[in-house]
Protein backbone atom coordinates (compact mmCIF):
# COMPACT_ATOMS: atom_id res chain seq x y z
CA UNK A 1 0.00 0.00 0.00
CA UNK A 2 1.72 3.26 -1.19
CA UNK A 3 0.95 6.62 0.34
CA UNK A 4 0.27 9.33 -2.29
CA UNK A 5 1.95 12.00 -3.42
CA UNK A 6 0.42 15.63 -2.20
CA UNK A 7 1.02 18.31 -4.41
CA UNK A 8 0.94 21.86 -2.94
CA UNK A 9 0.14 24.62 -5.44
CA UNK A 10 -0.73 28.06 -6.15
CA UNK A 11 -2.73 28.81 -9.09
CA UNK A 12 -0.71 32.21 -9.57
CA UNK A 13 2.76 30.20 -9.56
CA UNK A 14 3.68 29.44 -13.27
CA UNK A 15 5.92 27.29 -11.61
CA UNK A 16 3.34 25.43 -10.19
CA UNK A 17 1.50 25.18 -13.63
CA UNK A 18 4.64 23.42 -14.89
CA UNK A 19 4.53 21.01 -12.17
CA UNK A 20 0.73 20.30 -13.17
CA UNK A 21 1.68 19.36 -16.61
CA UNK A 22 4.40 16.75 -15.33
CA UNK A 23 3.05 15.52 -11.75
CA UNK A 24 0.54 12.78 -13.04
CA UNK A 25 2.86 11.03 -15.24
CA UNK A 26 5.72 10.82 -12.61
CA UNK A 27 2.73 9.81 -10.20
CA UNK A 28 1.38 7.13 -12.30
CA UNK A 29 4.70 5.85 -13.33
CA UNK A 30 5.52 4.48 -9.71
CA UNK A 31 2.19 3.93 -9.06
CA UNK A 32 1.04 6.38 -6.75
CA UNK A 33 -2.10 8.85 -5.93
CA UNK A 34 -2.01 12.56 -6.23
CA UNK A 35 -3.76 14.64 -3.71
CA UNK A 36 -4.35 17.89 -4.91
CA UNK A 37 -4.04 20.73 -2.43
CA UNK A 38 -4.18 24.81 -4.25
CA UNK A 39 -2.94 26.84 -1.36
CA UNK A 40 -2.54 30.79 -1.39
CA UNK A 41 0.68 32.01 -1.49
CA UNK A 42 0.52 34.98 -0.47
CA UNK A 43 0.00 33.69 3.41
CA UNK A 44 3.09 31.85 3.24
CA UNK A 45 4.87 35.15 1.68
CA UNK A 46 3.73 36.44 4.85
CA UNK A 47 6.12 33.67 6.97
CA UNK A 48 8.83 33.82 4.45
CA UNK A 49 8.98 37.69 3.68
CA UNK A 50 9.27 36.58 -0.18
CA UNK A 51 7.12 37.98 -2.45
CA UNK A 52 6.06 37.33 -6.37
CA UNK A 53 9.30 36.41 -7.97
CA UNK A 54 8.54 38.44 -11.16
CA UNK A 55 8.67 42.01 -9.15
CA UNK A 56 12.33 41.03 -7.12
CA UNK A 57 15.55 42.77 -8.40
CA UNK A 58 16.92 40.09 -10.62
CA UNK A 59 15.08 36.82 -9.28
CA UNK A 60 12.63 38.52 -11.75
CA UNK A 61 14.97 38.50 -14.61
CA UNK A 62 16.15 35.56 -13.91
CA UNK A 63 12.48 33.87 -13.83
CA UNK A 64 11.50 35.49 -17.16
CA UNK A 65 14.44 33.84 -19.01
CA UNK A 66 14.08 30.43 -17.04
CA UNK A 67 10.41 29.80 -16.87
CA UNK A 68 10.11 29.42 -20.40
CA UNK A 69 13.24 27.63 -21.33
CA UNK A 70 12.07 24.91 -18.28
CA UNK A 71 8.44 25.01 -20.74
CA UNK A 72 10.70 24.10 -23.56
CA UNK A 73 12.42 21.69 -22.21
CA UNK A 74 9.20 19.26 -21.22
CA UNK A 75 7.56 20.56 -24.52
CA UNK A 76 4.37 22.39 -22.38
CA UNK A 77 2.78 25.67 -23.81
CA UNK A 78 3.64 28.50 -21.96
CA UNK A 79 2.35 31.93 -21.94
CA UNK A 80 1.93 34.77 -19.04
CA UNK A 81 -0.89 35.91 -18.69
CA UNK A 82 -1.00 39.83 -19.56
CA UNK A 83 -1.86 40.44 -15.53
CA UNK A 84 0.40 39.13 -13.07
CA UNK A 85 0.62 38.12 -10.30
CA UNK A 86 -3.01 37.97 -9.76
CA UNK A 87 -5.80 37.05 -7.56
CA UNK A 88 -6.79 33.18 -7.87
CA UNK A 89 -8.27 32.77 -4.38
CA UNK A 90 -11.99 31.53 -6.42
CA UNK A 91 -10.35 29.09 -8.05
CA UNK A 92 -8.38 27.20 -5.10
CA UNK A 93 -11.94 27.65 -3.73
CA UNK A 94 -13.35 26.35 -6.36
CA UNK A 95 -11.38 23.17 -6.24
CA UNK A 96 -12.39 22.80 -2.74
CA UNK A 97 -15.76 23.14 -3.35
CA UNK A 98 -16.37 20.65 -6.48
CA UNK A 99 -13.91 18.03 -4.52
CA UNK A 100 -11.29 15.56 -4.97
CA UNK A 101 -12.82 13.64 -8.08
CA UNK A 102 -12.82 16.74 -9.95
CA UNK A 103 -9.88 18.55 -8.81
CA UNK A 104 -7.52 17.33 -11.53
CA UNK A 105 -9.51 18.41 -14.37
CA UNK A 106 -10.32 21.05 -12.66
CA UNK A 107 -6.76 22.24 -11.74
CA UNK A 108 -5.47 21.70 -15.25
CA UNK A 109 -8.26 24.22 -16.86
CA UNK A 110 -7.53 26.73 -13.58
CA UNK A 111 -3.87 26.66 -14.80
CA UNK A 112 -4.12 26.33 -17.93
CA UNK A 113 -6.33 28.85 -18.79
CA UNK A 114 -3.26 31.63 -17.34
CA UNK A 115 -0.45 30.14 -18.30
CA UNK A 116 -1.72 28.21 -21.63
CA UNK A 117 -4.58 30.83 -23.42
CA UNK A 118 -3.64 33.72 -21.35
CA UNK A 119 -6.68 34.46 -19.43
CA UNK A 120 -7.01 36.49 -16.06
CA UNK A 121 -8.40 34.48 -13.87
CA UNK A 122 -7.98 37.81 -11.49
CA UNK A 123 -11.33 38.67 -13.48
CA UNK A 124 -14.13 36.19 -11.13
CA UNK A 125 -16.00 36.29 -14.54
CA UNK A 126 -13.22 34.67 -15.96
CA UNK A 127 -12.83 32.14 -13.16
CA UNK A 128 -16.29 30.98 -13.58
CA UNK A 129 -16.17 30.95 -17.47
CA UNK A 130 -12.95 28.63 -17.00
CA UNK A 131 -15.05 26.81 -14.27
CA UNK A 132 -17.90 26.31 -16.07
CA UNK A 133 -16.36 24.73 -19.13
CA UNK A 134 -14.29 22.35 -16.94
CA UNK A 135 -18.25 21.40 -15.99
CA UNK A 136 -19.19 22.78 -13.01
CA UNK A 137 -22.61 25.03 -12.58
CA UNK A 138 -21.98 28.83 -13.59
CA UNK A 139 -24.32 29.81 -10.80
CA UNK A 140 -23.90 27.49 -7.83
CA UNK A 141 -20.08 28.24 -8.56
CA UNK A 142 -20.44 31.69 -8.43
CA UNK A 143 -22.83 31.14 -4.67
CA UNK A 144 -19.72 28.43 -3.79
CA UNK A 145 -16.73 31.42 -3.81
CA UNK A 146 -19.09 33.82 -1.64
CA UNK A 147 -19.90 30.72 0.73
CA UNK A 148 -18.39 31.69 3.82
CA UNK A 149 -17.60 27.69 5.01
CA UNK A 150 -15.80 27.59 1.62
CA UNK A 151 -13.79 30.40 2.54
CA UNK A 152 -13.44 28.78 5.60
CA UNK A 153 -11.79 25.40 3.75
CA UNK A 154 -9.18 27.16 1.78
CA UNK A 155 -7.96 29.35 5.06
CA UNK A 156 -7.86 25.65 6.70
CA UNK A 157 -6.10 24.58 3.71
CA UNK A 158 -2.97 26.79 3.73
CA UNK A 159 -2.73 26.86 7.10
CA UNK A 160 -2.09 23.23 7.28
CA UNK A 161 0.52 23.26 3.77
CA UNK A 162 2.08 25.63 6.33
CA UNK A 163 1.72 23.55 8.84
CA UNK A 164 3.35 20.69 6.73
CA UNK A 165 6.28 22.46 5.67
CA UNK A 166 5.32 24.61 2.56
CA UNK A 167 7.45 27.10 1.73
CA UNK A 168 6.86 28.30 -1.78
CA UNK A 169 4.98 26.94 -4.76
CA UNK A 170 4.98 24.45 -6.39
CA UNK A 171 5.57 22.07 -2.96
CA UNK A 172 5.44 18.15 -2.88
CA UNK A 173 5.71 15.67 0.01
CA UNK A 174 6.49 12.32 -0.89
CA UNK A 175 6.33 9.56 2.28
CA UNK A 176 6.90 12.25 4.20
CA UNK A 177 9.82 13.86 2.41
CA UNK A 178 9.63 17.64 1.40
CA UNK A 179 10.62 19.08 -2.49
CA UNK A 180 9.83 22.49 -3.11
CA UNK A 181 10.23 23.42 -6.65
CA UNK A 182 9.08 22.17 -10.31
CA UNK A 183 12.47 21.69 -11.17
CA UNK A 184 12.21 18.96 -8.52
CA UNK A 185 10.05 16.79 -10.57
CA UNK A 186 13.36 14.36 -11.94
CA UNK A 187 14.57 14.20 -8.30
CA UNK A 188 11.31 12.95 -7.08
CA UNK A 189 11.04 10.50 -10.10
CA UNK A 190 14.72 9.25 -8.94
CA UNK A 191 13.48 9.27 -5.39
CA UNK A 192 10.26 6.97 -6.04
CA UNK A 193 12.50 4.63 -8.64
CA UNK A 194 14.98 3.90 -6.13
CA UNK A 195 13.05 4.10 -2.80
CA UNK A 196 15.48 7.05 -1.66
CA UNK A 197 18.65 8.25 -0.20
CA UNK B 1 36.05 26.53 -29.39
CA UNK B 2 33.85 26.58 -26.69
CA UNK B 3 33.37 28.64 -23.61
CA UNK B 4 34.11 28.19 -20.57
CA UNK B 5 30.93 27.66 -18.00
CA UNK B 6 31.27 30.42 -15.27
CA UNK B 7 30.91 29.44 -11.72
CA UNK B 8 29.71 32.17 -9.25
CA UNK B 9 29.83 31.16 -5.57
CA UNK B 10 29.63 32.57 -1.93
CA UNK B 11 32.06 30.53 0.33
CA UNK B 12 28.82 30.92 3.29
CA UNK B 13 26.64 28.91 0.87
CA UNK B 14 25.97 25.35 1.41
CA UNK B 15 24.38 25.08 -1.79
CA UNK B 16 27.44 26.46 -3.55
CA UNK B 17 29.75 23.84 -1.83
CA UNK B 18 27.72 20.96 -3.26
CA UNK B 19 27.81 22.54 -6.31
CA UNK B 20 31.84 22.90 -6.12
CA UNK B 21 31.82 19.11 -5.42
CA UNK B 22 30.41 18.61 -9.38
CA UNK B 23 30.86 20.82 -11.32
CA UNK B 24 34.16 20.00 -12.48
CA UNK B 25 33.35 16.29 -13.52
CA UNK B 26 30.85 18.01 -15.61
CA UNK B 27 32.57 20.52 -17.19
CA UNK B 28 35.19 17.81 -17.90
CA UNK B 29 32.26 15.34 -19.71
CA UNK B 30 31.85 18.54 -21.88
CA UNK B 31 35.33 19.45 -22.53
CA UNK B 32 34.90 23.27 -21.05
CA UNK B 33 36.59 25.30 -18.78
CA UNK B 34 35.41 26.36 -15.70
CA UNK B 35 36.15 30.56 -14.54
CA UNK B 36 35.91 30.43 -10.56
CA UNK B 37 34.04 33.34 -9.62
CA UNK B 38 33.09 33.96 -5.61
CA UNK B 39 31.32 36.73 -5.05
CA UNK B 40 29.60 38.32 -1.56
CA UNK B 41 26.14 37.43 -1.62
CA UNK B 42 25.28 39.62 1.25
CA UNK B 43 25.27 42.51 -2.01
CA UNK B 44 23.25 40.57 -4.01
CA UNK B 45 21.06 40.05 -0.66
CA UNK B 46 20.81 43.88 -0.93
CA UNK B 47 18.78 43.89 -4.46
CA UNK B 48 16.63 40.98 -3.79
CA UNK B 49 15.67 41.04 -0.53
CA UNK B 50 16.25 37.84 0.39
CA UNK B 51 18.47 36.37 3.35
CA UNK B 52 20.27 33.39 4.52
CA UNK B 53 17.74 31.05 4.06
CA UNK B 54 18.83 28.87 7.11
CA UNK B 55 17.27 32.04 8.98
CA UNK B 56 14.29 32.60 7.02
CA UNK B 57 10.94 30.87 8.53
CA UNK B 58 9.66 27.78 6.76
CA UNK B 59 12.26 27.98 3.91
CA UNK B 60 15.27 27.42 6.87
CA UNK B 61 13.61 23.89 7.97
CA UNK B 62 13.17 23.05 4.55
CA UNK B 63 17.09 23.54 3.54
CA UNK B 64 17.65 22.11 7.15
CA UNK B 65 16.32 18.64 5.91
CA UNK B 66 17.14 19.51 1.57
CA UNK B 67 20.58 20.00 2.62
CA UNK B 68 21.90 16.47 3.93
CA UNK B 69 19.72 14.79 1.39
CA UNK B 70 21.56 16.35 -1.37
CA UNK B 71 24.48 15.71 -0.37
CA UNK B 72 23.32 11.76 0.28
CA UNK B 73 22.15 12.14 -3.22
CA UNK B 74 25.89 12.61 -4.64
CA UNK B 75 27.90 11.38 -2.00
CA UNK B 76 28.91 14.03 -1.07
CA UNK B 77 30.36 14.83 2.92
CA UNK B 78 28.22 17.54 4.47
CA UNK B 79 27.84 19.20 7.69
CA UNK B 80 26.88 22.28 8.76
CA UNK B 81 29.78 24.74 10.51
CA UNK B 82 29.37 25.86 13.94
CA UNK B 83 28.91 29.35 12.90
CA UNK B 84 26.19 30.01 10.38
CA UNK B 85 25.93 32.29 8.78
CA UNK B 86 29.36 33.82 8.63
CA UNK B 87 32.17 35.83 6.94
CA UNK B 88 33.50 34.83 3.85
CA UNK B 89 34.88 38.09 2.30
CA UNK B 90 38.68 36.78 3.40
CA UNK B 91 38.74 33.73 1.50
CA UNK B 92 36.83 35.38 -1.71
CA UNK B 93 39.81 37.99 -1.53
CA UNK B 94 42.44 35.21 -1.38
CA UNK B 95 40.78 33.57 -4.54
CA UNK B 96 41.20 35.89 -6.69
CA UNK B 97 44.59 37.77 -5.15
CA UNK B 98 45.70 34.01 -5.62
CA UNK B 99 45.04 33.67 -8.75
CA UNK B 100 43.17 31.71 -11.45
CA UNK B 101 45.29 28.50 -11.61
CA UNK B 102 45.50 28.15 -7.82
CA UNK B 103 41.43 29.23 -7.38
CA UNK B 104 40.05 25.85 -8.06
CA UNK B 105 42.37 23.88 -4.90
CA UNK B 106 42.10 26.96 -3.02
CA UNK B 107 37.84 26.93 -3.44
CA UNK B 108 37.66 23.28 -2.50
CA UNK B 109 39.59 23.98 0.45
CA UNK B 110 37.98 26.73 1.74
CA UNK B 111 34.76 25.00 0.99
CA UNK B 112 35.89 21.81 2.69
CA UNK B 113 36.74 23.32 5.76
CA UNK B 114 33.56 25.05 6.86
CA UNK B 115 31.13 22.28 5.23
CA UNK B 116 33.01 19.14 5.31
CA UNK B 117 35.30 19.68 8.43
CA UNK B 118 33.30 22.27 10.65
CA UNK B 119 35.95 25.29 10.35
CA UNK B 120 34.77 28.36 11.41
CA UNK B 121 36.23 30.63 8.45
CA UNK B 122 34.31 33.33 10.20
CA UNK B 123 37.76 33.39 12.56
CA UNK B 124 40.18 35.24 10.20
CA UNK B 125 43.00 33.03 11.75
CA UNK B 126 41.10 30.10 10.34
CA UNK B 127 40.55 31.59 7.00
CA UNK B 128 44.59 31.71 6.96
CA UNK B 129 45.36 28.42 8.24
CA UNK B 130 42.84 27.06 5.60
CA UNK B 131 45.03 29.39 3.02
CA UNK B 132 48.32 28.16 4.13
CA UNK B 133 46.93 24.39 4.04
CA UNK B 134 46.05 24.90 0.37
CA UNK B 135 49.78 26.05 -0.21
CA UNK B 136 49.66 29.86 0.04
CA UNK B 137 51.95 31.76 2.08
CA UNK B 138 50.34 32.79 5.23
CA UNK B 139 51.78 35.98 5.95
CA UNK B 140 51.35 37.16 2.40
CA UNK B 141 47.73 36.10 2.29
CA UNK B 142 47.61 38.00 5.62
CA UNK B 143 48.62 41.01 4.02
CA UNK B 144 46.11 40.62 0.74
CA UNK B 145 43.22 40.62 2.81
CA UNK B 146 43.84 44.02 4.14
CA UNK B 147 45.62 45.21 0.33
CA UNK B 148 42.87 47.74 -0.58
CA UNK B 149 43.40 46.98 -4.72
CA UNK B 150 42.60 42.90 -3.31
CA UNK B 151 39.29 44.63 -1.49
CA UNK B 152 38.29 46.72 -4.32
CA UNK B 153 38.92 43.44 -6.85
CA UNK B 154 36.33 41.61 -4.79
CA UNK B 155 33.88 44.67 -4.82
CA UNK B 156 34.48 44.81 -8.78
CA UNK B 157 33.56 40.83 -9.38
CA UNK B 158 30.79 41.24 -7.06
CA UNK B 159 29.19 44.25 -9.07
CA UNK B 160 29.84 42.06 -12.47
CA UNK B 161 28.32 39.53 -10.92
CA UNK B 162 25.16 41.12 -10.06
CA UNK B 163 25.37 42.89 -13.79
CA UNK B 164 25.34 39.52 -15.26
CA UNK B 165 22.33 38.52 -13.61
CA UNK B 166 23.54 36.26 -10.72
CA UNK B 167 20.64 36.32 -8.00
CA UNK B 168 21.86 33.78 -5.76
CA UNK B 169 24.51 31.49 -5.40
CA UNK B 170 25.09 28.74 -6.64
CA UNK B 171 24.73 30.60 -10.01
CA UNK B 172 26.27 29.45 -13.43
CA UNK B 173 26.80 30.81 -16.95
CA UNK B 174 27.01 28.34 -19.90
CA UNK B 175 27.08 30.05 -23.28
CA UNK B 176 25.28 32.85 -22.04
CA UNK B 177 22.33 30.61 -20.17
CA UNK B 178 22.28 31.53 -16.36
CA UNK B 179 21.02 28.76 -14.41
CA UNK B 180 20.78 29.60 -10.54
CA UNK B 181 20.84 26.43 -7.56
CA UNK B 182 23.13 23.86 -7.19
CA UNK B 183 19.75 21.41 -8.04
CA UNK B 184 20.60 22.79 -11.75
CA UNK B 185 23.72 21.02 -12.18
CA UNK B 186 21.86 18.65 -13.60
CA UNK B 187 19.80 20.19 -16.05
CA UNK B 188 23.53 22.34 -17.35
CA UNK B 189 24.69 18.13 -17.67
CA UNK B 190 21.88 17.63 -20.23
CA UNK B 191 21.91 21.17 -21.70
CA UNK B 192 25.56 20.94 -22.82
CA UNK B 193 25.13 17.57 -24.03
CA UNK B 194 22.02 18.46 -26.21
CA UNK B 195 22.72 21.72 -27.21
CA UNK B 196 20.39 23.38 -25.79
CA UNK B 197 16.52 23.44 -25.52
Amino acid sequence: MTTPITFYYEFASPYAYLASERIEAIAERHGRAIVWKPFLLGIVFKSTGAGPLTQIPLKGNYAARDLPRAARRHGIPFTMPPRFPFLSVNAARLVYWAGERRAPDLTHAFFRASFRDGLSLHETGVTLDVAAGAGLDRAAAEAAIRDPAVKARLSEETDAAIEAGVCGSPFFLVDGEPFWGSDRLDEIDQWLASGGW
